[in-house]
């Protein structure tokens, strides 16, 4: 027997429509991409119209339920309005990361079978150098006005905001099933081609939901948001259906993501919360710190993206009076898992017991199933020590890639194995202690790389350290720490080791350590242990029996 | 083309497991219903076990999916448990109203098929006298344990604990469509027969998450919550599956809803947030005053049910510190439909200007739309003044009852007609000027008979007020002012218009003022302006052009 309850589906644009009336004052700043363009200010009732006039014009155009349309762009509100207008007439946003390599875009955008690309003035050269072997590319819409359009080789061209003049002042969303196609993000895997990850309306409509439950994002209608987090990243960590679905204020920062732009938006804008990767963080507090500044309305940080040292949230809580919220994530999950925030009986802890807990992942939010095995598929202990593979369920995950990519990605249960190495706590806190693929197995035991790697970048002379598992003629695996040390600074294999001393477990202690001149990363800022691994790949322990004998190492 | 995200179906029992795996210790105090039972503590982890029990105890029982099971019972954590073990078999937990008339009860158990009625000891009595007309029950669940069995002449009875305790351990959720009927609840209409609104999971855990969006009931993991609102009254303002989805403790307080009692566990139980219509507060309040009281923890009170006087707000939010958020919802809607909470602008008004906003019933969440129409269906501006018919649309609002009752209740556009007539002001909330059928037509004009009785009960020797439309040769209806006295309480006609002149629109002054010595009202409290007019169907007022001839007044 169903229920009598309306058929009311999950649709994104529902959430603007949501905005517009209730919140239609509510501004949308934003630092123009246009080298003259300065701050522009929008409210969402404006790009309530203007979404539906874009929507209108895709309509005209000839794009149809299903569609791809692709954006290559920075935080905007026209990247805001793209979104909304491609999702309200059923097409599909697909977000480009300008970050990767070009030919990787390439194949992204041929993949996905792009029919538009919506990119900002800054894309225009990458554009113009892969514009040929973009096969189903029918248009490229530049995201700016009739002053601003470019000199470009690129063929047919179209000026965003005469596309949107053309439109419709009296569109009507579309409506269709909520499980409809809305957003493609690929993942950059570190091995293979990327993998298209498709959410519907129904996923993000509920993401947001419950990203906006107070314990987890807990945006609110006096809350101004300032997305570091690119749109082109993990799905905007949801902020463009969440920030609207509150009522909030959103403060787009365009191209320049450096420490003094990021500070003069916090401070201009009155900014109380926003979202972003460790590495923005660390240029923000290197600039607040020479320059002695402070921040006067911020109140909440969500960090994500990769582990957040304990300094810098001690840093933003102590100095700065700014509560820290480590969250944590992946493209497949919509993307948030967990939410850092304490529970209400660890508020009352000491500072220092309060930071452990903050250093960790968080718990996910309702709607996100969580759990480890161990390599035989039995669930481990939630003792905050036992680690294993973190697989999780839920309505806005990953159940495969589009076109089947990777074959069957759930298990029997219907769990998506993340690919991550964690514990899980009592409390329910997940801490990340590895990628699967990295994990160091000695002797049938595990030894997480990043924990050591965690400890070794404090050491004041080390820029970067990373740690990957050597063969080893007893042990299968043992530890090498590879190290790049900071410009100036001198540090010893000795000084190295006897700092790791005491601080991790005898068996854990790395049986060497090279130094490398440039640990190399990825195009989103990851170490690339493929590619370390592959130059240390001859490399011999002198724990293995003999003498060390360095292959490519400094 | 469809999203490729998990199917992972909105059932109403992950809520529990959410809870008992992050939150497995917070406690639900209940106050015991049986007399010498004082105060039982328990924790999510152990109502997730037993409901588990419970659930499996129904399936042995022949319980299967779509069967209806009700409960009679006050808030406690057994009536918790078996809404959570009804649904997790795939049953519909119905719940009696015990406020109702005997033959009520009779009516709506045989018209939902009740199989099995869950009670608490105090309606074994009632039960007892109409057993003999429930046509379909099987057998009556006492939640009770066997020591407190009471003697009875009912038949198939059955102790809750040893049903509990034959339930297994083992037990698994069973799983199913979201859509799937999940609870039932029946409006108590003031004409014709009650009708059933039939939840899904889907509309549930929905609202739920809806209502834990900061600006609505922004529920927290470190909130106690005293649901004062019985679960047997409109879903229980989805407080049974918001709290545990945030992970708040909860304090059910049974069968004692004084003042007293609720300021005791209010007070030892540390509750931070509670739920309630005005006549609770007003005995609270009164309480508080008369023994010169404080609220130490409490900090949040949302009130319901019916309009909640300004002073009353007031006086929470001056003498004690508490914050109210006025909801307005309908059983129809799961219950709630818009909440209170100011904005962010609208936080730094002058009090008087704030506590003009939050008597207003306040914004639709998101998933709620609203809006009001004129008698001929054509939307009305949103301006704070044009009145008009409330019509709302969502995922959990009633698209129908059970059984077909009432037809066909959505427009073309698939809006629900509330029966409400309010207006919505330019920040959106919305505030209720009558019932539609309460309504006063004067002259093609609408006269709010609320608006005058709110005023009315403001002067000093009036216990209950209530306005109705009579009829008039020139104006087709007037409004007649109908007054309760308080007991040792004079005033005369005249100093009642003489205390409305200046408050209200001349037009909308009464033409008349009738003293009457008990104003009727319905089993839930509400004034029955039925009953009224037909007492006052022959009156003739003086403006009508004659001598006023009173029929039935005092």
């Amino acid at each position: 027997m169903r229920g009598l309850m309306q058929d009311w589906p999950l649709l994104v644009h529902k959430i603007l429509d949501h905005a517009a009336t209730y919140f239609g004052d509510r501004q949308i700043v934003t630092r123009a991409v246009e080298p003259d363009g300065g701050i522009r200010r929008t409210t969402y009732a404006d790009i309530h119209r203007r979404a539906r006039k874009l929507a209108s014009a895709f309509q005209s155009f000839g794009v149809r339920l299903g569609d791809r349309v692709a954006t290559l762009a920075w935080n905007t509100e026209r990247h805001l309005e793209a979104w909304y207008g491609i999702a309200g007439v059923g097409a599909v946003y697909h977000t480009l990361n300008p970050r990767l390599f070009p030919e990787q875009i390439v194949y992204i955008a041929n993949h996905a079978e792009d029919r538009i690309i919506m990119t900002d003035l800054t894309f225009v050269p990458l554009l113009e150098k892969i514009q040929d072997h973009l096969k189903s590319v029918e248009a490229i819409i530049i995201l700016t006005d009739r002053a601003h359009m470019p000199q470009t080789s690129l063929r047919n061209v179209i000026c965003y905001e005469e596309f949107v003049a053309a439109g419709s002042d009296s569109f009507e969303w579309a409506s269709f099933d909520e499980n409809t196609a809305c957003g493609l993000c690929y993942t950059s895997g570190t091995t293979g081609n990327p993998k298209g990850v498709l959410y519907s309306h129904r996923s993000n409509v509920l993401h947001s939901l419950a990203a906006n439950q107070s314990d987890a994002l807990g945006v609110s209608n006096g809350d101004v948001i300032l997305p570091v987090v690119p749109m082109f990243h993990a799905n905007a960590w949801s902020l463009a259906f969440s920030a609207p679905m509150a009522g909030a204020a959103l403060v787009m920062p365009g191209a320049r993501l450096d420490g003094p732009s990021i500070y003069e938006l916090l401070e201009n804008e009155r900014v109380t919360m926003t979202a972003a990767v460790p590495t923005v963080w660390l240029a923000l507090l290197n600039h607040l710190e020479g320059n002695n500044l402070k921040l006067s309305t911020l109140k909440r940080v969500a960090i994500g993206g990769s582990a957040c040292p304990p300094s810098m949230i001690e840093k933003f809580e102590k100095n700065y009076g700014v509560d820290v919220s480590h969250a944590w994530g992946m493209t497949e999950l919509s993307p948030v898992g967990t939410v850092g925030t304490l529970k209400a009986e660890q508020k009352a802890l000491p500072f220092d017991e309060r930071l452990r807990i903050k250093s960790k992942q968080g718990r996910p939010m309702f709607t996100v199933e969580m759990k480890i095995l161990d390599d035989a598929g039995k669930e481990l202990p939630r003792d905050g020590k036992a680690f294993g593979h973190l697989v999780v369920r839920g309505p806005a995950i990953a159940s495969g890639y589009f076109k089947g990519d990777g074959g069957q990605v759930l298990d029997g249960e219907g769990f998506f194995d993340t690919g991550d190495v964690s514990t899980i706590d009592a409390q329910g806190f997940m801490q990340i202690t590895d990628r699967a693929k990295d994990v160091i197995k000695s002797g049938g035991e595990w030894i997480s790389s990043i924990d050591i790697e965690n400890l070794a970048v404090g050491h004041p002379a080390v820029a970067n350290a990373a740690v990957i598992g050597v063969h080893h003629p007893k042990w299968d695996e043992r530890p090498l720490l590879i190290v790049q040390k900071k410009p100036g600074h001198e540090v010893s294999r000795e000084e190295m080791l006897a700092f790791l001393d005491g601080k991790i477990a005898k068996w854990w202690m790395p049986d060497d350590v090279a130094f490398i001149d440039n640990i190399p990363l990825t195009a989103t800022g990851k170490i690339q242990k493929v590619e370390l691994r592959n130059i240390f790949k001859d490399y011999r322990l002198p724990t293995a029996g003999a003498a060390a004998a360095a292959g490519g190492a400094s």
